[in-house]
Parts: C-alpha cells; sequence; structure tokens
C-alpha cells in the first residue's frame, strides 16, 4: 500500500466511522429526530454497525485501522512505524471531516435542540441573543455527547482503566484475525466480527464513560465541537480529553504485548 | 444477464424491498398491529432485512441493483449506460407493487388506523362518510409515512444534503464490494454487508428525513399512495417529493466519482 | 439421505425450533419471566435466532426443511414427492415435542401467569378450583399466544392473505439460496440469511397475524395447547387453525410457481 | 494444542467472556451507567457477542471451549479425558479473572449502586458503616446479579430442567458444527453461529432462570461475588449455586449421547 492510499482510505474510512457514529448519538439525542430516545441499544448497534461499513469501504485502500490504538498495536507486533504517522493523520483528518458532515446533516435538529425551536425561515433568521434566551427558557441540553465521550463518574484511575481493559479487548480481536483468517480470504468476515465485537464493547464496557477506545474518535470530533458556530453548545470538557486519548494507547499497547507472548 | 432477466429481477426484487420496508412502517405504525410503537431499531432492522431478503432473492436475475442511485452510479462507473432504463424501468414497477402489497396485508389495520375502529361486516360495510367523521372524532393520524419519506425540520438545503449524504456511503459500500470479494464468490455475504450498511444508515443519518437514498422506494410508493382508495389518508406531500429522488440521484454520482478517483 | 435420517432430523430440527420460538413468547408474555414485555423486536430476533439454531442443528441430518410448506415448495419445484410425508410427519410430532419442552421449561411461570401468584409447595400444592378462582380475580390472561397464532384483526381474506404473502417470501430465499450458493458449500451462511430473512418477515408482515408461515408451527403447539393440563388457559381457538395451515401451503405453492417460472 | 496453550487460552477466553457477559449486567442494572435499563434484548445481544469476542479471540489457542459442559461433551463424543482437567481449570480460573475485572470497570457504578451516591473524593474516602446507612436509606438493591445466576420462580426440578435445556440446544449447536463446516475452514463462521445461538437461549430460554448453562459462568464469579469487599452487597445465594452447576453438565452429557446416536 502506497502511503497516499493509506492517507486518503484512513481518512474517507474514519470520516465514514465518525459520521454514522456521530450520527447515531444525534439521531438518538437531538429534538426533532426520528430516531430519537431509541435507546442505547441503538447507540451500540450504531457505532457497531457504523465501524463495519468504514472497515468495508476503507479496507482496500488502507487496511482500515481507523484508530490509532490499533495503528500502534499493529506498529508494535510487527515492529514497524513507518507508516504510524500517516495512519494517524489521516485518521485524526478523518475524525474531524465526518464529525462536521454530522453538523451538517442534522443542521436543524442542532437547532431545534439548541434552541427547542424548529428553524423558520432557513438558517441565520434569528439572532443568536434570541436563540440563546430561548434555550435557557426551553432548557435545552448540551450536545457534546454527539461529539466525544464523558464519564458518568467522574473517577480518573477509574475512567482509564476503563478504556484500557475496552482497548484491550478490541485490540485482541483485530490482531488474532490473521490467526482465524487463515489466507482463506474471508476479509469481509472478518470485519463483520470487528463490528460485532464493538457492539458487544459498547453493551458490556460503554456504561461508565461511553466507550471511546479510540483516540481519533474522540479528538477529533472534539476539536471540531469547540469550532462549531453553534449557539448555546456549552463546553468541551478539556479536562477530560487525554483520558480517552491515553487509555485507548496504554490498551492497544497492552493487548500487543499479551499477543506476542501468548499468541505469537 | 438479458433484459428479461433484469426486468423481471428488479421487479421483483424491488417489490420484496418494498413490500417488507414500507410493511414494517405499517406494523410500528398502524393500530390494531402486534408490533405497534416498537420504536426505531424495529425500523431501521426492518429495512436492513428486507434489502437483504430483495438482494437475495433477485441477486441470481438481475445482480439486484434495486435502487436507480445504485443503477446510476454503476453505469457511471463501468460507463456503459446500455441497461440503465430497464433497470429504472424495474425498480419503480416494483416499488409499485410492493407498496399495493403493504395494503394487502395491512388491510384490516388501515381500516383500524384510519377509522379507530376495527372491521365488522369486512370491506364495504361502512360508507366512506361514516368513516371520515370517526376518523376525525379518533384523531386517526395520516398514513403517508408507511409509503414514503418526510423531513421532521423541513430545510430544503439540509434535507436534500442528508440525503445525498446518506446515499453516498450506501453506494460506495455497494461498489467497494467487488474489491473486498476478491473472486471468492462470497456474494451471500456481501448482500449481508449490504444489509447491515442500509441499518446503519437508517440508525445514524435516518433521523432529519427517514432515510430514502433510493428513488423508487420514495417515489413509487407515493404513487399508490396518491391512487390508493384510503379514507382520510390525507395528502402525498408532492411538495417535498423531488428530494428523495434527486438527492440519491446526486449522491450516487458522488459516489461514483469517488470511487473512480480513489479507488479504481 | 435415508428416511430415519429425515425423520428424526426433522423432528429434532423442529422440536428445537418450536422449543426456542414458543420460548421467546413465554418469555416475553409470561408473568415471574425476566424478559417480560421485551417486546415485538425479542420475539421476531427470538424466532428469527430459533429458526438458524433449528437450521443449523438438523441440516447435517434432513437438510433442514422444519417447515411443510418448505417441503412442498421443494416438492414442486423438483417434482419429487417421495420423502413429502416423512418430513411433514417429523415436523408435526417435532412442534408437538418442542411445545411440550417450552411447558416444562416455564412451569413456574405458566403457574404465576395463570394463577398470579408464585408456585408455593410445588406442584399440586393447590386445587384447581382455588386456581381458577385466584386467576379470575387477578385478571390472569389467556396463554395462547405462547402456542400459536391468532389475528389481531379478524378478516378472514386477509389473515390468509397476509400468510400467503409471507410464505411467499419466505420461501422464495429458501428456493433461491441454491442460486447464492454456487457449489462453495456456504451451507451455514444460508442458514444464517435464513434466520434474518425469517426476523424480516417477523418484524414487516407479523403485526396483523403473528406470522405462522408454517403449518407444523401453528398446528402442532396449539394441539399440545388443547391436551396440557393448565388450568385457566382458555380456548384453543380451532376456527382459526385453518389458516395458517392453508395459508403457507398456498404461499409455498405459489412460490415454487415462481420459481420454476422466473428463476429455473 | 499444548496443554499450557490450552490453559491460556481457556483463560484468557473465559476471562473475556464473563468480563462481557457481567459487564452487559452491570451496564443495565447498576445507577450511574449510561446504559441503565437498556433491557432485555441488550442482556442477551451482550452475553452472545461476549461469546462471539471470546471465542474468537481464543480459538487459535485453545479451540475456545470455555464452558466445562462443552468440554464435557467434547470428552464424551470422542471418548478422549486427557485434557479436561486442564480446560476446566482455565475455565474456572478465567470466569474469576472476568468477573474481578467487571467490578474494576464498573468500580464508580456499583458504589453508586450500593450506596446510592455518586464517588465523592475517590475510594475510601467514606466509612463503610456511613455507606451502609446511606445504602438503606436509599433502598439500594442487591448486586448478585451481576455476578451470577437465579431463578424467577424457585422450583428446583424446573430450574434444573430449564438449565438442562438450554445447555442440550447450546452444545448440540455446538457439535454439529463440525458437520456443517465440512472442512472449508469458515471457523469465524462458525463462532458466529454459536453467539446467535446464545443469543436465541437468552431470549427463549432465559425467562426462568437466567441461563448459566456453562458451571463456569456461574461459579467463577459467585465465589468472586463472595470475596469483594462490596459494601451491602447482599448474600452469594450459595444454596442455589449447585443448579446452575449440575444442570449443565448434565445437559452436556444429554447434548453428547443425542449425537452419538443421531448424528455420528
Amino acid at each position: 500500500m502506497s502511503s497516499s492510499d493509506i492517507f486518503i482510505g484512513e481518512t474517507i474510512g474514519t470520516a465514514i466511522l465518525i459520521l454514522l457514529g456521530g450520527g447515531v448519538c444525534a439521531a438518538v439525542t437531538l429534538k426533532a429526530s426520528k430516531a430519537r430516545n431509541a435507546g442505547w441499544l441503538a447507540i451500540t448497534f450504531g457505532w457497531g454497525f457504523a465501524v463495519l461499513t468504514a472497515v468495508y469501504t476503507s479496507a482496500p485502500l488502507s487496511g482500515a485501522h481507523l484508530n490509532p490504538a490499533v495503528t500502534l498495536a499493529l506498529a508494535i507486533k510487527d515492529d514497524d512505524w513507518s507508516n504510524v504517522p500517516v495512519y494517524w493523520a489521516g485518521q485524526l483528518l478523518g475524525a474531524a471531516i465526518g464529525a462536521a458532515l454530522v453538523w451538517v446533516a442534522y443542521y436543524g435538529q442542532f437547532h431545534a435542540h439548541l434552541t427547542d425551536k424548529e428553524i423558520v425561515g432557513g438558517p441565520g433568521a434569528q439572532s443568536t441573543e434570541a436563540k440563546a434566551v430561548e434555550a435557557q427558557e426551553a432548557g435545552a441540553g448540551p450536545v457534546l455527547g454527539v461529539f466525544s465521550t464523558g464519564p458518568e463518574v467522574r473517577v480518573v484511575w477509574q475512567n482509564l482503566a476503563t478504556e484500557i481493559i475496552g482497548t484491550v479487548v478490541l485490540v485482541l480481536a483485530v490482531l488474532t484475525q490473521g490467526l482465524n483468517d487463515k489466507g482463506n480470504g474471508l476479509g469481509i468476515l472478518g470485519a463483520l466480527v470487528t463490528a460485532l465485537v464493538v457492539v458487544s464493547i459498547g453493551l458490556s464496557l460503554g456504561g461508565p464513560t461511553g466507550y471511546a477506545i479510540n483516540p481519533a474518535r474522540d479528538l477529533g470530533p472534539r476539536i471540531v465541537h469547540a469550532l462549531l458556530p453553534l449557539p448555546n453548545k456549552g463546553g468541551s470538557d478539556w479536562s477530560y480529553a487525554w483520558i480517552p486519548v491515553v487509555g485507548p494507547l496504554i490498551g492497544g499497547a497492552i493487548a500487543a504485548g499479551i499477543y506476542n507472548v501468548a499468541f505469537a
């Protein structure tokens, strides 16, 4: 794979991942969405099939890491660090693009949610101040959860541990795929299993922190949240931002270690 | 594939797609249905497995496009436009047949919903006027949502953008199937992945407009809704009808462009 | 396949099908069940994965028809009627065994539901008359729905049409499996697709009648319901019983006809 | 496979199984979890995909029994008992490790649930006595259900029968995998089918007892529950503990018997 194929593949793939993953959060959270209050099962299947779609679409170009922790683990496993920067750059760029696309696709829903009013007269027809007053009156909630993760109980060591544990499970499944495949070319089936593993992690380990298990998935959209011109959007919770970056990287490294000791 | 196989396959396949897709909307929406209020997850899995069933059943005859936007994208990708009219004709006819079959399968449910009364004495035993009065008294809602899509927030550029984005994701997944398959004949698995991609698009991008992502899926049933002798059915919302036709066609063309530039 | 393998395979497979299919109805319906009120999605996935488990387990012995309508369709398609009686006998026997096993597995739940009291002192510790009085006071509902299907709106032509349409979809998918497989031995994948097709039919066409789409699935358990010593069980609704037998058989025949004309 | 590979594989695999399986119970049950009240469908898919992840990850090392009843059935089927102790030891150790990891990942949620207060000041900042008083005032419920199973209606013969029936279904599906595979190396697909069979058993047979269907799955976490320093955790219900151990072992033996008579 050429560097440009890797970069393009990771950018497209991670953009699709975050478009669909952030999308399901928007769909379930925001007012004026048909999927509102569809629940945790919708969130977890939504993210799982987002992984399937993104991996399936980008695998022919870049092998579909779509996650800096996966890239790190594969670099440790193979002791080959040459493409790590290209993968990481594509992943972060793609995640930001995907988050911006969520904003486009749910433009009217963000508006309705943050101002508690449906758009009348198209974007810009109402002053920001009027929106903010309305929102305060309507008790509209923050929308950071559409973009990035946050803990239910803020305990640093536990939040970090939960992200590490979740990522170890994910990366172990990714690394053992080669052992399960045995050269019969079932790449598609591997993508499906990975997707269902992500559903599993979401259902089982997502309760405490929202399972970032991917530094790009959390950091890219958080940056976009900070930049977007959304009224009443609330803060971007930067004090928490390092946990879903550092935790998954530690988890990926541990999984690679387990793999090299027990499976290789 | 002969033209007649293509036409028959697309007609059968799209009829099954709309029978099952419209069926789940009827099941979840209408009164006197066991599935009433089963929620958005039921809708999205219902449509996804409708795609699976329809693709699986019609693929041996026509390759199972079942979507004018897919046909358009494949024509652009291969620069072969010879069969486009046959595909499109079969798709529109099949969609109309499927919508009519939903009406047959849910006849009593439509009646109960639109008149807020279960049928007594079989069809025709009650005058249309009596039904209309009953319905008004009972506050029975419109049933257009069983047939075609509509936006939660009516903003033309956003509604169009959402349909374009959703269709780009769908068609990119369809186009990359050939790259993932590598000649090992895993057509069934491709159908399954496509189905889950459709679930994904529904969960993640269906909130604003109901994800037509297929011109035939929306236009065929809308025509049938306009023609059916349903009392109190409400209008067919023709002012919106162009968006789920034009948006998906633009999305298909964009996806073909991305494919030809980045993947070919 | 020998006749005894066919008979044993169909008996085991259909018993598992009805054990799991009836089981999910018991789980969602009865009092004192952890799954109570889990909803229509649980019912439809429960039946779908019941098909998967049953087909997977019995396919090596009998090819896993597990449905008289499928057996009929295959006999029409191949014009070979020699094994039809053996298949049908095994299917009906297996369905009855499966229904009886549901009663065993949910014994305490049936008791709690029908008498609105948890068992104290084991089976038989309370007189039947006392139970009936309790049940009337508690408003305990009938349990026929755990065993067999029934319509929400009782319109003969529609109920029959809905069962026919659902079975046509099911059997078309079964018949086209051979065309999709192309000899690469993906029998397991075919079982999975069939299971998801059954989920699809349940979600999309199950609303009006509860989708028997299988004469043995409905008739066998209905007989068991009539025979079981359940207090306050209510009637077995024999006046409806012919529809989920005749409808699926007509549907199977129509699907075989479509297959022979369009696909063969 | 060497004994050490078997032991390590079963330990890792069963740890992942219980981490994810216990995790989904924690996610749906405990306060301050994003998945709280996600329902029975979340529980059953959570356990099913836990099986998928665990089997997929450990199969290359040990063949992924992960269940003493499966190990017993394979020993009976092949009349080879040499590795049974190694498998069982790894399974029990892994189950205990998995349960401990659930405690780590949901540390703050256990605290919030058992004391009805979010952690302030980190672990240990509050005296155990103060927590117990708070919990009593708040009516916090027991958490044994996160670790091991229990019956809704406590009838020994039924509880045992339900566990036996569920395990027969599971083990029959595991044993027939070899007949379905026919040497085309579709191990991944077999893991997926097994996972969905477990979802099926959960949906259909989990209502009465919570479907242990695996002695290690129940006993290992029950021991951990007894040992963990959780305030207000309630009793470990040792009087029931033998049923989810003995029932699955009987079920495994019966399934092996059926297999040897009907399928071999």
